[in-house]
């Protein structure tokens, strides 16, 4: 019979040559598996030789530490006293501020028919989701610029509207990499949805499902590919893979190959986030928080040890470019996936014409123009003025594969716009996050009927009764910036 | 004798599938009708049983609902409790705030004397109106992006004055598709004026005869095509009609025939609006005053029932779409119109050159270019853009047809850049709403003689003694964006 | 001998028809006068049987009824009584609040050494005048957009500067008209300034005199042409005269040929004011000192007469436009005005390229690009744009006429793009009027050395030693709108 | 033996004519030197008579009076009584306001590991300074509008990243006029670092050192080049100098040999500086701090002295064109310094495309663009926008010398715009000067450390392993104005 530890015993290993943690009663030895956390040892060392479970839940998919065994020791569970004991501390522990404002907000919160707009909705969620969890979210590269000008670019672009069409019958629905759709929209990936609500991307899959949408699922999402693939509402919804190759081609083609037998409908491939993003306000939440909990006496020393002058994060960094295979080339990767797997591929994050050029060229079947929601690299270019220019240099692209942007858009304008350029479908990412964290799958249902009804709308004011009458002519890039409203609590 | 209801017999019938209601004194059952109501149901459904009097009164033209007497069955009245009860009822009703708002307000109104221009008085009437007209009046679609554009497209046009030219004699009148009219202006149609003001369109057409402007006069207004004939200052008092084609051929034609037959001038056929617009203050309005009532306990329960999902409001519009024509074509359309009446016929709503071609091409009148205040399609190009892409593009337009344009002049400069691009009047909107509403037909007057002022003023300062002589050398698009004075509370 | 008037007497006539007003204990009826009175008579209708001394002063020349006895009929005295009585109510007034600020502000008031630039002056003058005399400095055409626009335009300017160019001897003199300056600058004729200094125009001659630079006169001064020329520090510093042309050849002959006599050095002839300005601000002021005084019962009457709607001014602008000429040509009026005078004569308010050529053609000596500081038509160019066009399109304009342009140019770097576009001077209206007003005639001085500095240093950090050595080549027009910091309290 | 000096003996030679001070005890008599002090001689005379030693030592290197004795003569030291007193009154001093906010400021320091950016570190730094230093450091020269549009024009550069490009081997390290650096950084030369911390540059010179960055040192700096070159972590630590050239050829040649002598590597030849830069906000500082203590008795005399009318100021300006070289050319100049010195010869403060191409012609081995920080001419170019010009224009430059840029960049991707166009290293000023007076060295090292990570980060995402990888195809200048976070306290 396995040992049942106290807590006590679990203490003494607290440090990372020694490293224990316990999840939910359970004990493991971590000592091997440190260096090699993807989102670096000092997060997990906070843990050492306590327990964990509050912290490891929202992030995690499930089972994600027995996955690891080799490098992962389970020493068996901690013995009754501990428990109590645990269960008392989290029962006695004292609400911090930001869980007192949350409380509050939940208590606050609208109903869902006064939620008009993916605006109202973000505003909600910003409402009640922890500030972890918002800063998670809404955090982008450095000043946020190609975060703000995806939104911002869109707004450069204006209709030519046709009249005295006829569009009593019109059909928003259209086909995506095969896979029928109710409207030109798919759901971008974005991982980490149980920081917002306990079923996290369950949600947004049964969502997606009720509704005719496709959800592209993350590698890094909090529920594992099958868990996802199992939660569809019928057999046959589809359902996009989002993969994040790792280095080795060999632990790379065993993901593709189990998504592609869950039944997956297209690989994404993520070519914009080979190294790890870093957003300032994501980074800085927690000093946000501490300086919110603690009392006025702020005194702090000034003077440092000189190993915080940097060399930390630049190591977190290290860390997961040792993951991700930082060296892909159009020459071998796109073969070798090809040579895996029998779904389409979709080369997602192209950024520039030339790219899109050498896409076509590589034969995959479609891209995804994208720069991660402006999270990775700062000054991308907003999405659709990528698309844009390559409507304007290379229309011969879209003859050739499929295009597809995300990025910016949250309003059924902004897709037909991204439409009449050239694109077959249009991602939307945080609004789902948003959704989900604030209402759950309703919210998710809630997303789509706004956008459906905000596409159908605006197609028939264009004189469109189909996706195929939405024609470049529509859409004229102005050259003055018009006003916007305030953006939500960026 | 008819039957005399009480309150309490009538308060039975409250429900969709058995819907009574009372309208100044009179019992209806408007079972029948309810599925047809241009507004929705869920808006008669609040009164099922019960006095719609205040609510009904402000909409809707006299006798709206005995025109439906097919569907509309009217009952009978109403007994003498009935009467004192409703009346007692109004009495005893405590004000909202906004009701006390706007008391304070019309004590604090300044004289007509203080009201020197267009954003003064539109100032005026944000103040008096109730929130619930105001933001019918202000609003339109989705960030009102469009109707912000409508206003600041026109700074981006400056002039080029001509010095050392005699002006003394300077006349700013012109002729409207036939109809003598004192200033290059009109009024464009806007329905609903009754919710600003108790005699609502009447107060236009009787400042318009004063004046010498000429009236549009919409389908959809709160006083009937004949009332507002009537209420003419002279016989010959020029007007205009706004049609709102209904499906059906017949019923449209019996309308222009019955404006025709009122002396009417001219028909403005409307193809912008086809379907019903959606505006996203005017529908939070009733969620902004039922917080405003609301003590602070603002606890409400954050889970609903699937119907609240987007199909409610996919169905009012829905409704609309039923009563409209939403398959006009330039083949079917025009020629049947042309065949109805002999009437001058202008297009209104176009909203791009192409169009502009197809409509000279299809022997109208005259086109509005128009985006109706930025109400329908959000991103639909300002006003004065598109006559500025037609005086680029196809100058030979203008010699083919009349060009008018609306949306967004709030100044005789406005005017005059409109006129030297080629226009041959501009139409005004909003700004003879909050006018009328501030002041009645005094208000009307107001606004006319303010613009009269700019406009004579505008023209001696750039050396026009008449509109012939503002030509489009006289205005050029810059490419910067002015600084423009704050809007009012949008 | 004369009749003694009381206070009595004189208060009997006090209507449009019977209007006698006191005016330094004189007497005068000017019932004949009043329909012609450039100001409109509503203004003098106020103390109509009252002592008007306090209103008029700040405004007029001496002796300006004098001048007007044809219409004024100078009745003779008031009594000693009636002395006692005004000077008894006027130091009984109660000061208003607007007064008390003004007292306030005047013992804040910074020393000289204080301001540092032209805005710091601006500032401390806003602080220290009347809100009356503020809002008449400040106020500009309709939204002030061409006001503000003047300003803005220069920030689009940049400099390409030279480097490793000997500039120790730098030279910022020049000569307009055939008149040195010790800067390529000169005063804009600027009206009123004794609504800000008992000595008003009085201290800009003597500052100008003592500096070096140039004053233009206006014929609207508030001291006289040739209390004005006896004002200056030596009988050759030169001074230009700002004609507004009567109707009257005759009148405007002999205004003409006064001030050749008086020595003034050239001509400004006036054509962009042919009607008098109108400006938003200017008139709201009385409301705004209204509204300051009273206490919070606001209640007012909301309806009002008829003839309040707009008739009023209109006929304001209708007696000025009797005054001037507003029937000026090129054809007439430059021959005529040349006939008359043998000085240099200069077109002031030129607001485009064309007019610009016609103006050389026409044989002047010069033009004036200026849109009167924003006052006149709203949405004109600002001076520096068409300046920039003149350069662009006709730079042979350059070799035939001397070009200036004054509106907007806060910073010795403004004045250094006019020149390098090939102005000769910039004029600088505004600026000497608020310091005069704060300062006196060392207000003035410190104006002109602060440009001075500016421009030297501007001038040597350019790489140019002369006026000659800046030239097109060293500005360019950029694609982009700098942030400003915040404009004064416009 | 020398006579000891008590502080009334001093205190009566306090006149210009007559003027000693004392400095850390010794006593001088400064008469002769007063008229050419390079900061005025106001500065000075505010001490004269008494110990100027806190206002001395944080502006100038050690033994700077010592180095002027021909000037000065050094009189001896105070007796012991004066030492006492001095010490007395200086602990006595009540603090200012200005002290008191600093010292709180110091308390609640963030610690280092929270500085993420350089806008944090600047936000420290201007917190924990005084409020004179904060104004000296962020001052530019007029409206601050070159110094806002230097970091605003780097935001209308975007990328065109590359995908699918191998980059685990990122090496962002490059050679600067022959000397390696770690980074394609150098420290932009900036004087009186002593203001902000009392080993001023010597941190800079440190932290440099312990990151592989060279510094460049001012002619201006608060410690010697000796000094600094002492403090160099190793003997073969590079060193740039930034010459600002006396008039006298023989002095400049002194200092060259001087600092060639001390192993320093380039000379940065200043031409953008030749006179002294006057910054509002530095001027104004004084008198922000005068108003902070004062009581609110405001009560000034308004009327002042008719010297305070602006000669003063330009006095400062000309003592200073006195010392320095104004009369450089590129003829005479830099054969002369290359006849001095072996050493590469870069022209600091190119700010035209024409100047860079004669700076080629001249044979120099570099050129510098840069406006001085914004500090100088007022609407120079942005530097990136000139280094765009350049590459667009004059591609041929970047083949024939070095091209550096320095201004405005505060991000890695500016940094990587800069490369993309063409330039070598960017230079990066104000950052390390908030970064010493904040943290001493180790604030210097973070920044670097921030830089690193950032540039890296930056060239792995677009695709580049190497400096070489960066090209011009990578960066497009767009046709908007990105919308930009609040700057920092300008």
């Amino acid at each position: 019979m396995a040992k049942a530890w106290s807590l006590n015993e679990v203490a003494q290993h607290n440090v990372a040559s020694d490293c224990w943690i316990i999840v939910e009663s359970k004990v493991y030895d971590i000592t091997e598996f440190l260096p090699s956390h993807p989102g670096g040892k000092q997060i997990i060392l906070k843990y050492a030789g306590k327990d964990a479970t509050a912290a490891y839940k929202p992030i995690h998919p499930e089972n994600t530490l027995e996955k690891n065994l080799v490098e992962v020791k389970h020493l068996g569970f901690v013995d009754e006293n501990a428990v109590a004991e645990i269960q008392e501390a989290d029962a006695n522990r004292k609400k911090t501020k930001d869980e007192l404002r949350m409380e509050q907000a939940k208590l606050n919160k609208p109903p869902l028919k006064r939620v008009l707009t993916l605006q109202d909705m973000e505003n909600v969620a910003r409402d009640v989701l922890s500030y972890k969890a918002s800063a998670y979210y809404s955090s982008a590269a450095d000043d946020q610029t190609t975060h703000t000008e995806n939104v911002r670019a869109f707004s450069r672009f204006f209709f030519h509207p046709r009249v005295l069409r006829p569009v009593s019958q019109c059909d928003p629905s259209t086909t995506i990499l095969g896979c029928k759709s109710s409207l030109p929209i798919f759901i971008s990936a974005a991982a980490l949805a149980k920081l917002g609500h306990p079923l996290g991307e369950i949600n947004i899959t049964r969502g997606a499902g009720r509704t005719g949408v496709i959800q592209m699922v993350s590698t890094n999402a909090s529920f594992s590919a099958s868990d996802i693939a199992a939660a569809r509402v019928s057999p046959t919804q589809p359902l996009f893979f989002q993969l994040y190759k790792k280095r080795e081609d060999s632990e790379a083609e065993k993901l593709v190959k189990e998504v592609e037998a869950l039944g997956y409908n297209a690989i994404f491939l993520t070519v914009d986030a080979i190294i790890a993003g870093r957003r300032d306000r994501d980074i800085k939440a927690p000093f946000v928080l501490e300086d919110q909990e603690k009392e006025v006496t702020k005194q702090q020393p000034s003077v440092e040890e000189p190993q915080d002058e940097g060399e930390d994060t630049l190591g977190t960094s290290g860390a997961l470019v040792a993951a991700n295979d930082v060296d892909m080339t159009w020459e071998r990767t796109i073969p070798w996936l090809r040579s895996v797997t029998n779904l389409p591929i979709v080369v997602k994050g192209i950024q520039c014409v030339a790219d899109a050029v050498l896409a076509a060229e590589a034969g995959v079947d479609g891209i995804l123009i994208s720069n991660h929601g402006g999270r990775q690299l700062e000054y991308s270019l907003p999405s659709i003025e990528v698309l844009y220019r390559l409507r304007m240099q290379r229309p011969d692209v879209f003859q050739r594969i499929e295009v597809h942007v995300d990025g910016g858009a949250r309003r059924g304008t902004d897709i037909l716009k991204a439409l009449c350029l050239g694109a077959t479908a249009v991602g939307i990412g945080r609004p789902f996050l948003y959704a989900q964290s604030a209402y759950g799958d309703a919210g998710v249902v809630k997303i789509v009927k706004i956008l459906e009804r905000e596409i159908v709308y605006g197609m028939q004011l264009l004189g469109a009764s189909s996706v195929r009458d939405l024609v470049p002519e529509m859409v004229e890039r102005i050259n003055w910036q018009p006003e916007l409203p305030m953006l939500a609590k960026l």
